[in-house]
């Protein structure tokens, strides 16, 4: 029996102990046709050139990770995040892929308004949104677990994603959807139905849940299988809601990037089918 | 002027290298009416020298932490469990307080079914909330941050403590409210009002979110201020609902527990003036 991998697509976090180069030839090694990419190794390699590299080998780009970074109070903070989000937007276009995932940013130092900073989050989408979607690239606001929510991302539930990205167009914003983030949260079936119904899952990750957590709790997201995420029920609850895009992998873990990376894709591979499939 | 603190208690863990009598000395040295106490230490110096040191000091006790790890299927370890409470009730009454906060446990091994893990905690307190409000103790279901659903307690937000507490009568169980643990959830505000109007807000305790969070993330609460949570509106949140009792600090956090313990407790009482008065 051969699984199908049609769907699945690997972020490059997850491996990113692999050049360019070498992700290109793991993917074929692994029978793996699409990857999520990220800008700065991206921008190492050239743009161009990854463009050109990732299309020679037939890979598809499911996703650009990452824009947003847009809670700045500053006026001149603002206005640099707003010129690097429409740069992560031009890039996506150039590497052919459609969604670019934003991480919404923190709070500002000194500052404790959640909502403010949200509110924030929106007046720079409106100035991005119709940018994007000239480009023919869709947004995709991730909510990142509450836990980061102070530093890293003040959009905690895919709740609050859906009411930022319902004041834009589908085509334009909508939300990414990642185990790792929303398994907790006893409500996220339904706003996945919610997000499926207005055509705006722009995305869907997989990472599981382990304990203990790693200081600063950036960089122990499990591998697929050994937590406490049902992957298979998640991957049905975006199902049920439409989504038919691809099941992008997105580990950040020290351990799997201390080992061999076509070794660690070959596996990532084989726990996809194990627990997603 | 002089700080009004009828309302703060200090909870024993914040300052857990004093025993139980230099906790007594620092408390009065302090103006610290009130005190959150912990089984472990309590057990320790025994449970009636324990009520008698505290009454002798002509200290309130406003909560016992703590109960619960209500989640396991096995039903020799559900016993345990339930004959654990049993005693935790017990020492409670005999230390003179009404409230027995309750952590409520997270999933049994290899289970990744948190609906069910909720549905044995309700189990559980049918159980133990008659036996409790028997000897006039109000069960406290705490809701811990997202970030411990997986192994430590399966109740992440005010809204499921509350669907829990509400299938039992106000005077035997109610929710601990605590800051570190609800700030990041909008809908908490209104989950303290339904929780007010009810009269199931047990308890209400403060701690400040600091990053990076430490390894393992339980030692890491922050001291009033320093963080993100705007600890005077969570306070007004909690006083606009009706709730009239105990402002308790309880910290877990390395860096406090290394210092002298006077020291920290005088510190947090001025913390407690200027950011929550």
């Amino acid at each position: 029996m051969t699984a199908d991998l049609s769907r699945f697509s690997i972020n490059q976090m997850t491996v990113r102990q692999l050049s360019l180069p070498e992700l290109a030839d793991a993917c074929a090694a692994s029978g793996v046709g699409a990857v999520g990419l990220w800008r700065e190794p991206v921008r190492e390699y050239g743009l161009d050139a990854a463009a050109k590299l990732v299309r020679d080998a037939g890979l598809r780009v499911t996703t650009l990770c990452r824009g947003g970074f847009l809670t700045a109070i500053d006026p001149e903070e603002r206005a640099r995040a707003l010129a690097d989000n429409r740069r992560a937007v031009d890039e996506a276009a150039v590497l052919g892929t459609d969604v670019l995932v934003l991480v919404s940013g923190g709070l500002p130092a000194g500052s404790k308004d959640l909502p403010g900073a949200r509110e924030r989050i929106a007046d720079a989408l409106a100035v991005l949104a119709p940018y994007a979607g000239e480009r023919g690239v869709k947004l995709a606001v991730e909510p990142l677990h509450p836990m980061y929510a102070a530093d890293r991302c003040v959009v905690s539930t895919l709740a609050q994603a859906l009411d930022i990205a319902e004041r834009f167009p589908a085509h334009q914003v909508g939300v990414a959807v990642d185990t790792y983030h929303v398994w907790w949260d006893e409500d996220a079936p339904a706003q996945i139905a919610r997000a499926g119904a207005q055509d705006r899952i722009h995305t869907f990750q997989l990472a599981d849940w382990t304990t203990p957590l790693p200081e600063g709790v950036l960089n122990g997201r499990g591998p697929l299988g050994d937590g406490a995420v049902d992957l298979r029920e998640w991957r049905g609850h975006v199902e049920a809601a439409g989504y038919t895009g691809a099941v992008e992998v997105e580990l950040f873990n020290d351990a799997l990037w201390a080992r061999d990376g076509r070794e660690v894709l070959a596996e990532t591979v084989r726990r996809f089918v194990d627990h997603a499939c």
